[in-house]
């Protein structure tokens, strides 16, 4: 676990703290669907996203703060494809971030509608953010959707499962495939810091290019680590499944080199912002070495 | 099936138009997902939701066209929530609109992502209309997501299987469940009219409480249809599965009086709008006595 700069640090923080507020007025019932929609948004996640929108509010010139309720949002739609990707018709795991997943604490109804609610709540915290305005909102929700739909992560969810067990696959299938199921939510998170910060088309895109050439770092590192102690996940349950795999496609000092290269590709694109950049490329950095 | 007067036929028109386009547009693709998103989309439904969508976009002094966004997004909610329901860890249904149910002609994989594909892109839908303004769009999303998700739509599902099977629920019980279940949707597409329209704050809360009530006599009237012929659902699904109807609490006579009752209570709303009205209330009635 990376010790974050002071900058990151007070990031999570406020998002943290943002965070519970938004459940407890979202989700304030005793009702079985309420429990079970804060139990799945509790189990600890890095908070990658969320930091990665903060981020790039920042390398755009403005506070992390003022893209919380961005951060947020995208925060539950990552939690909801967990819990739905989590379910026994698709990878059928019972474990999660060092938890039971949600069908097992509760079952799979419940968590087929938790993973609903999630996706549908998480629209309403940013169209509900009176702080930042209709332009910023709407420009927000169409990325966000975009890049989550079946144009994006679902798109990518659904190839994923087509071409799992097959073993015709080359390496950029494998990369397109983890480009919209990994790499759009990624890059979405940097563009809708982007947003907040006003910034231009030009370095919207910019900042799409660095989201996704990390997702896809991050993707690499993950397959690299697969069967590994210490992931929260079940282990080695992506081989077990016939999941598709850089490493079954290339040796794992070959994924390295890959990984690598992708890497300093990735890094050379925070050039542009300077200094502003400087948590943007501490969160690049620490996801590609997995210190966090 | 009643014949729709003109000014309901061009709307209607209108709609499959656009609907057809936008299908082109999100679903372009071969890829089975794709492929399966535009079957779902295809069971030729009522078109309910969209005609009140543009009926009260009328009432409310533009045409029913301004609305077309809205009334697709809505659309587009209402069948995902029929793909995922129908799945086998809830309603497990095989029938839906006369044909077989996206799980059973695909898989449940693919329907689960089908149905989470349709929600998060009826965002994009409104998000993208750049003929509406930007407050516009966001007032219509708050709208759709707050009564789509976890206070709405999907709370009222996870009250229905929570009480499915239990025989100690009153009148009040029901009334309450279905103003979410079936409610919130069919009252957040009156909302979403009158927003297109340029309505205030006053009007929106009518247009609100004139769709959950007709929600509310739509549920009873279908409840009183389970088992009939030509409803494009399995025959008496309902009962045999022990979900909760008006006719397991009241005698049929009597559900038929509390719906007439509501009925009155319901077109007496639209005297405010006066001839503006005249779609509303005519699809008001036609659902009411079932010839739509």
């Amino acid at each position: 676990m990376l010790t974050l700069s002071d900058s990151l640090t007070r990031s999570l923080q406020a998002f943290e703290a943002r965070f519970e507020a938004m459940q407890t007025r979202l989700y304030p019932t005793s009702e079985t669907l309420h429990q079970a929609c804060r139990y799945a948004l509790a189990g600890r996640g890095k908070r990658i996203r969320p930091l990665l929108v903060m981020a790039a509010a920042e390398a755009s010139g403005v506070p992390g703060e003022a893209a919380l309720s961005l951060a947020i949002a995208i925060e539950m739609i990552h939690t909801y494809s967990l819990v739905h990707d989590d379910l026994p018709c698709m990878d059928d795991d019972e474990l999660r971030r060092g938890r039971a997943t949600t069908h097992v604490t509760f079952d799979e109804a419940t968590a087929l509608l938790v993973g609903d609610a999630l996706l549908t709540d998480a629209f309403s915290v940013i169209s509900d953010d009176d702080d930042l305005s209709t332009h910023v909102r709407v420009k927000a929700i169409a990325c966000l959707a975009r890049s989550a739909g079946g144009r994006g992560m679902v798109k990518g969810q659904a190839l994923d499962m087509h071409w799992t067990g097959r073993g015709d696959f080359t390496r950029t299938d494998l990369d397109s495939i983890h480009l919209e199921k990994t790499g759009a939510l990624i890059a979405a998170s940097c563009v809708l810091g982007g947003i907040a910060g006003g910034s231009t088309e030009g370095e919207l895109r910019r900042l799409e290019s660095f989201g996704k050439s990390l997702g896809l770092v991050f993707q690499i590192v993950d397959d690299l680590l697969d069967g590994k102690e210490g992931t929260g996940k079940s282990i080695g349950k992506d081989k077990e499944a016939g999941k598709l795999t850089y490493q079954s496609i290339m040796a794992t000092d070959e994924a390295r080199i890959y990984a690598s290269k992708l890497t300093d590709e990735t890094l050379e694109l925070l050039k542009y912002w300077g200094p502003k950049a400087e948590a943007l490329r501490e969160l690049g950095q620490a996801l590609i070495q997995r210190t966090l």
